[in-house]
């Protein structure tokens, strides 16, 4: 058995069996590999950025982390934007990068580069394997590290030879601590200030946003009469008709610090003090009133849920009713295409256990608040802030859960960084409706360019933030990728086509000029 | 003036006149400052790669820096792969990359990354800029960095306040030095190996590859009887009918060793001993024969047409008559498409001083030999081995040189890593005419898989290196973009789709089924 087969077996083995995959010549023992091992799937993206945006999809839906297989140092940056994107999502994320043989290394061929390097500012685990038979203990050793809590990003460099020369038998995967139990004190602290009387703001993310959370939270936030908020973005929500309504904290500046003003306390579940996306001149940087404290009752890699079921029974609200959304389900809108209009049409039409991934930027910014009325649901959110990760999130959340629909929702100007995800839902029969609003521009750039003060903009500036001239013709573009598609331009289309992308199993496009 | 305007009246006062863009936030104050400061010409970009990869084509053509225009670190990381790519080209570029206002970072925001570790391992120079006052005098020092001779890569951050905060006047560009002259004794080792009456090689590349040295090189070679070649790939080669002869060391390790058998001395002329792209089980990394003795007479930062020169006149060559190309010029082919078929039909149709991209990875590995007949032109390859340049390179070298038709060869795997290209290309009307090589496969890597012993490849090993199910459809993909183009399947229709292209001024692609 050589050293890849090897790694292969020892990921297999150690419940890793998916590998989104952009190989070349330096991984071709891998890839020869996967013919031998049973149980690795294995799915090619045409970009690494579509690789490393499917993982992080997955991981999210699986809670486990998938394999990239990346080649050298070039595609490794390929898919850096979207590991990045994975690293502040906390996802679990086991990077695989073909590197030079080790003798190759000194005669700096033309792919020959600092890998780890590249791989630093974005991994909390990078290892370059020393030889075949150490690689299926560092195989397993980046397991482990991929799954320490809250999830973490472990790149493994393979140099040919310790590919191809002999390795040893597959590795165990050492065991990883499961989440670390709160104080006693972060609880009474939070207890405290839940009963101080002043304005309270229950501030979550992470584990905290699935359905087991968010009810303990609600029933404190009900019996306490503090306010539930979730962060800006967050990497999964459960959501929908019947379970806990929640607001989160808005992306401008100035709408974040007027709902957040007043409050005296935030009680943060996972959470940070709210920190503003961008600076602006003469704006905060931090959202919340400068006398607002901040409680920390639970950081990411510790027992979120344990601390809001002792917060909840501190507080005295086990047997309080979870307060969930019970507005009315929302009727389909008609006419003129407008952001309120697609919002509506979108919680009307939208199925029973979707997996919405959102990344709409400015045209969906106000598709959270009616979709809370919609049939319950799942929402993904780029936390990274590296625009590209839509598309293949949707790919990897797909492969997670071939039985469940997935919704994309799509700028245009995002559309563009990744759109090769597109093919691999096309060849992999994925079961995505790409909703694309294209407003042929980098419109919140626009909002921005006013937001930092920088003047009204001419013809040059323009040209940076417009779209059109020419026009991206989305429908062309998916079939050239094996995709159907349609576009609209009234919401009678829009509410037809949308049903139909619902109605048809596999990959499906709906631009919508806007 | 705001630091933003302080870069921009710099970069223009230092020659740097055309910015390829993808901005955003943290960039708005240069995009605004673009409207106000005349002279820079700013080209967007739809994906970083394409903004990374269009630089360096500007700077082989146009021999001089472009700036790039990038966001955060997550941008710079999609342009790495093309920054690499320009770095082992030596291609001058100056990457300004927003970061987040520097009382900002502290906060951990979304877009929060090691902005310089991720650009040091392909920059030469990496600086950010402490404050809007010196935001002048370091874009001077990153102008001067870039044009460090044979050409340097320049990273400047920019962190937002530096751009909106008052900034210093435009600072003058430091003096760079031209290239170092060669010592007496390169010359003279050169001279005594070429003497030796042993086989002897010419191996060039760099600059020596321009008309002016190729004739001196030619010269030499032709009274010497050594052989004359450049290394495998090359930033920009000037070759064609009436043109000296060259040929290049082949990509497969058993061809060039092959070739290379036998020579004793090997000039080196900006290069170093011949070194495998990868290296392959029992196979050497080192391609030219173990007694061959290397004589370096100039690096790529030495003046080699200087070198070339007092090498001519020390073997009395000055008068020797240069050995120019007269290779009848070629017929189209015609019925069934082959490499062949396809080379020469190339050959015949190439206008006179056309600049010939070259990706075409395996179908066009044969297509260099019969386009030495050819019309004059000059040849641009990949010189990092990171796909995805091709495109993003020819946009570039045409926006450098409007008055010459740039032809594209390039394939559909490496295609599909930055196809966005061709949406500039139809925005900015660049006169490219790319021909889309469809094998639907990453064929390279079957030929590798066996390359590397690593056995015949099952269904899930196929799987990973097959481009079809389903097809990509190149016409669609470019017509999605705004450019149009059409299909072949036989030689009569690449000839007039060829021609087409050619006659017709913009953008045009032919899609090459093979």
């Amino acid at each position: 058995m050589n050293g890849a087969e090897s790694l292969v077996r020892t990921l297999v083995g150690g419940g890793v069996d998916v590998c989104f995959a952009n190989p070349g010549t330096s991984e071709m023992h891998f890839v020869a590999a996967l013919d031998r091992v049973e149980g690795m799937r294995c799915v090619l993206g045409l970009f690494e950025g579509v690789v490393t945006g499917a993982a992080d999809g997955y991981a999210r839906m699986s809670e486990k982390p998938a394999a990239t297989l990346l080649h050298l140092g070039p595609g490794l940056a390929n898919g850096l934007a979207n590991i990045h994107n994975a690293n502040k999502a906390s996802s679990p994320m086991i990077n695989i990068v073909g590197d030079h043989a080790t003798y190759h290394r000194k005669y700096d061929a033309p792919l020959t580069s600092d890998i780890e390097g590249l791989a630093r500012p974005s991994s909390h685990w990078v290892k370059t394997s020393p030889d075949a038979k150490s690689i299926a203990a560092d195989g397993a050793a980046a397991i482990a590290a991929a799954r320490t809590l809250p999830g973490q990003i472990a790149t493994l460099i393979l140099p040919a030879d310790t590919a191809w020369n002999d390795g040893a038998s597959p590795a165990p995967v050492p065991a990883v601590a499961g989440p670390k139990p709160v104080s006693g004190e972060a609880i009474t602290e939070a207890a405290r200030a839940l009963r101080s009387g002043e304005p309270c703001l229950i501030l979550l993310t992470g584990r905290a946003l699935r359905q087991d959370g968010l009810e303990l939270a609600g029933k404190i936030a009900a019996k306490t009469g503090a306010r539930l908020m979730a962060q800006g973005s967050n990497a999964r929500t459960q959501r929908g008709r019947g379970r806990v309504f929640l607001e989160r904290v808005p992306y401008v500046v100035d709408q974040a610090t007027k709902v957040l003003a007043g409050f005296k306390h935030i009680i943060l579940v996972g959470t940070k003090m709210p920190v503003a996306f961008f600076a602006y001149p003469n704006k905060p940087s931090l959202l919340a009133p400068a006398d607002a404290q901040g409680h920390l009752l639970a950081r990411l890699d510790e027992d979120m849920i344990g601390a809001l079921g002792a917060l909840s029974e501190e507080v005295d609200a086990l047997r309080t009713p979870v307060p969930v959304t019970n507005t009315p389900a929302p009727s389909k809108a008609s006419g003129r295409i407008t952001p309120e209009a697609l919002g509506a049409s979108l919680a009307a039409l939208l199925p029973e256990n979707a997996i919405v991934v959102d990344e709409a930027v400015t045209t969906g910014r106000g598709f959270f608040a009616p979709t809370c009325a919609a049939a319950p649901h799942d929402w993904l959110s780029n936390m990274g802030g590296s625009i590209g990760l839509g598309m293949p999130l949707a790919t990897g959340a797909a492969v997670a859960c071939p039985d469940r629909k997935v919704i994309t929702l799509e700028g245009d100007g995002s559309a563009m960084y990744t759109l090769q995800a597109l093919w691999t839902q096309a060849r992999e029969g994925l079961d995505v409706t790409t909703l694309l609003f294209s407003n042929r521009s980098y419109q919140i750039l626009k909002g921005e360019l006013a937001n930092v003060g920088a003047g009204n903009p001419g013809r040059k500036a323009l040209d940076m933030l417009d779209l059109d001239n020419p026009d991206l013709d989305f429908v062309a573009l998916a079939k050239g990728m094996g995709v159907p598609g349609a576009r609209v331009t009234d919401m009678e289309a829009f509410n037809r086509r949308l049903a139909e992308g619902i109605a048809t199993p596999g990959p499906y496009l709906v631009e919508i000029v806007c």
